[in-house]
């Protein structure tokens, strides 16, 4: 049965390959950027140096697939959040609560040395076109129920929504946050 | 007269010190951060290398001060935008107004590696302070004469205004840039 022991092995490779993102990512959050190893992840990940660069050539790599990944749920979490909404006038609230939330939580993590790394990635641009677009159907969903102005095309809107929740990451309270997604959306609610 | 002789030399430090920030940051916009040095610099202002090096020890602190004085001068410009303002209820729109086109203008410096070392500054920190204290009581007085929402503290506010603002750098236009202040603006507006 070739077809059954491809996708054993192939789970097993996710697996793998998961480990070491989660220990790469524990390792840098303790001792920084620059000073992590291939061998303190391998050890960390309890693999054998060896079986690590058949995943990884290098550290950088490694962060770039870590930080996809970390992008990857973070818009799985806006999608969960839109979709659990009960009424479609609840949606966009509910993911700019969300993407409030995600920025709040990762505070700090933008001006570091591997926030800037990271950052310039190819990944990164790409992810937040589709933010940009996911935020953008919302508004113009919002729009054609009469709940989201329409005076201002909605891409335009949903760069606005996107730059304002930024201020998330520097707030003290969850209090602070939920005002600022109510200030933001109030921006997007008038001139209709 | 030593004081006349002093407040000259004074003065000539000054214009040598603009000229070579003049230069510098030239150069570092022609040929990018890491490859601009101090002997180009020095040529590049008509100075001596060994004059250069009285002034500035390396191309870093060069580019630290030519930022700094940068962001002074944007202060000033937003200072003159709000005292130009004919009546009281235009000053904070004339003064975001000015910020989203400092913004806007400064498009795409950035993600580039020398926005990355600059922001790295103390002296960038302390600028948002001053920059968010400045919006913060232009938003009480407004509080204050019934033109902006009072049910969130200012500093919040002045968070959520700078933040949103800053969707102006990835602007096509002046036209979608005004658009921005005025949903920016609304948001402030709502919930009096």
């Amino acid at each position: 049965m070739p077809r059954l022991w491809n996708e054993t092995i192939e789970s097993h490779r996710r697996e793998v390959r998961d480990a070491i993102l989660d220990a790469t990512a524990a390792l840098v959050t303790e001792r920084g950027l620059l000073s992590v190893t291939m061998s303190q992840i391998a050890e960390k990940t309890g693999i054998g140096r060896a079986t690590l660069y058949k995943y990884f050539p290098d550290v950088e790599t490694l962060l770039f697939a870590w930080h996809e990944r970390q992008i990857t749920a973070h818009l799985g979490y806006l999608v969960e959040a839109r979709d659990r909404a009960w009424a479609a006038d609840q949606r966009l609230e509910a993911v700019l609560e969300a993407f409030a939330l995600i920025t709040h939580e990762s505070h700090g993590h933008r001006d570091t040395e591997l926030a800037a790394l990271l950052h310039r990635g190819e990944h990164v641009v790409r992810a937040q076109q589709q933010l940009t677009e996911f935020i953008s159907d919302l508004l113009t969903e919002g729009a054609r129920h009469g709940e989201i102005r329409d005076d201002i095309a909605s891409d335009e809107l949903a760069r606005y929504c996107l730059h304002a929740l930024t201020a998330a990451a520097g707030l003290p309270s969850l209090a602070a946050v939920q005002r600022l997604v109510q200030v933001t959306l109030d921006g997007l609610r008038l001139g209709r």
